[in-house]
């Protein structure tokens, strides 16, 4: 391939070139052992290195205290929906799922295998933010999702729980913002948005919360389990957590979250904008205080599907894949995780508006 | 490192070279697509391509027939010990697990969580194989590990049970020999041994079995799921199915399983015929008739500590590594998965002649 892809693919999406370059680098050969990571006993003295520097890392990446617990997991999120009742929700409690699109339904859904749930819709078109809620003493706690992927919705606001332990599906945009991890009970995420390749992801629980799991909880969900033998009680997905480990590297060598956070207000303003002055033709179908920076679907006219499928193709031939919106709605989206640099959005907000003019001559 | 590494880790172990240099050659540019596998959407018709010729390879190299699903599932061989009875074992139900060891122990163990577990122990003392136990139709399946990996017990038989389904963890001697897969219901293999990286586990289920998960079974660990949506039902660990893919290829190139077995058989057999002319200097303590193709424990004049970490030390300036035993039974152990090479094990072997000579002169 001679010119480069832009890759906004929503997940397994881009990662950082630097990265994927070291990977190649090293793949036959770790730091002069002779043999691959994908080789390497997870017991061994150097694989064990990989898990607590990574740990460390994101430790100081997300200024996590003490008293919270890194877990490296397999299962992808999917495997946390069922993971976070198994541990958390006893047989015959409550939990309250906020519904606000289709991850935290799912998880919602997974969840009442376990127990109650009790699920609420926000109305982000009202003009408050504030979550409105009975709160009721006897949850056990409040899941939310904090950006939806599919749909392009981001909470920009941490609910108030009123003292209920709080559980947040980070998969999309951790490590894309800055926030205060203390007022989380548990934050997940699969790797393949911001943190990796798909297969293994990080759970991050606050230790008062271990050993709660019900007696059917599997071993390799089991958050007590994994806790106590530091996410080492099977083998873990070990190729997967050393490109992990250099995500996590590559992101404090590029200044840490709060860069990260500029970069991808930047990115999203860069788009919003041109929607937003588009007369119309382009349209975001997002209420503005929700609108997601790492997930912008949107339409053109209205709808149209042939132009939106020229748009696509037409991208594709200026190397820039993915934009396609979910099946599940339609139109487009273009994901921007961590590894899309300003000046790859800048490639595709020239696009946009070059492709609207073409239409409106 | 200028001299080559020889690999004898029970797991995570040794891969192909040839699958390593095909892998870091298309590291960051999959098949002319400009993008590494792991940036690549699981739901894209290139990645879509890898999982169907993984099955296609799959079922060719062990004769499997179309009665038989294929899955590519997440959480290793500790995630099938709960998968097993979610998806087999009703509540109200009895399972009988053959203990020959560390991992069947565990899988018991597990499956106990979620219902009757009858445990029994063979005697491989005995004259005959055959596996006593009185048969039950009330059953829903037996279950065995094929190679203890700890132990290096490998059962040379299929255990007759009576019509009851026979469900296998093959983890770590799958691909290594010729077998009939219609002889069983469920069979299970973590990747990390003779497969592929940590973190894909290859399930093959017997199509009347699926349908049968309890209310419970988290959505990771469902059969009828991952059947219905062709091991995509959430992201897959995709660039560990790859490069199971690879290997997949690897071993059909090579001629086959029956070639596999053929190796497996020269190189396990190079290794004991120096333990048992050794004069009792090397021992192995697994009775001859199971012991494993794959896995040799042995020890030094009858466990001689000082002796046998002198060998692993020795061993490891002429730069063969992961030679030491379990850490639960110490001694020496050399794993011989499908990619050490007979060269690599006649290099162990005269270092174990050399070895016994320095010491016996």
């Amino acid at each position: 391939m001679s010119s480069k892809i832009i890759n906004f693919s929503p997940g397994p999406s881009k990662l950082p070139e630097d990265v994927l370059l070291q990977v190649q680098r090293e793949l036959l050969d770790y730091h002069g052992t002779g043999i691959s990571v994908m080789e390497m006993s997870h017991r061994s003295p150097e694989f064990m290195k990989i898990v607590t520097d990574a740990q460390e890392n994101i430790r100081q990446l997300l200024n996590i205290p003490s008293d919270y617990t890194i877990l490296f997991m397999a299962g992808g999120g999917t495997g946390q929906f069922a993971a976070v009742p198994l541990n958390l929700l006893p047989s015959t409690g409550k939990a309250v799922y906020l519904n606000t699109g289709t991850w935290s339904a799912k998880a919602a859904k997974e969840a009442s295998k376990y127990g109650c749930v009790i699920e609420i819709k926000p109305d982000f078109k009202s003009s408050s933010n504030e979550i409105q809620w009975d709160h009721d003493e006897d949850v056990s706690y409040f899941y939310y999702c904090s950006n939806e992927t599919v749909h392009g919705i981001e909470l920009n606001f941490i609910p108030d729980t009123h003292g209920i332990p709080l559980v947040a599906d980070m998969s999309s945009n951790i490590l894309t913002k800055d926030f205060d991890i203390t007022k989380f009970a548990l934050v997940f995420a699969g790797a393949q948005k911001n943190i990796g390749p798909a297969g293994v992801t990080l759970v991050i629980i606050r230790n008062d919360l271990l050993g709660k799991q019900s007696v059917h909880c599997p071993s390799v969900l089991n958050y007590s389990v994994m806790a106590k033998e530091n996410s080492l009680h099977n083998t873990p997905p070990c190729f997967n957590l050393y490109v992990m480990a250099l995500v996590f590297q590559w992101i404090s060598e590029q200044g840490g979250v709060k860069v990260m956070e500029q970069r991808s207000n930047a990115k999203s303003q860069m788009v919003y904008e041109v929607i937003d002055h588009s007369s119309g033709f382009y349209s975001c179908p997002v209420p503005a205080s929700v609108r997601s920076r790492v997930n912008i679907p949107f339409r053109i006219q209205n709808g149209n599907e042939d132009l939106e499928k020229q748009f696509v193709d037409e991208a594709k031939r200026r190397n820039m894949i993915q934009l396609k919106g979910h099946r599940s709605v339609g139109g487009i989206r273009a994901s921007l995780y961590n590894a899309v640099t300003v000046d790859e959005v800048s490639l595709l907000t020239a696009f946009m508006k070059d492709f609207m003019k073409s239409k409106l001559q």
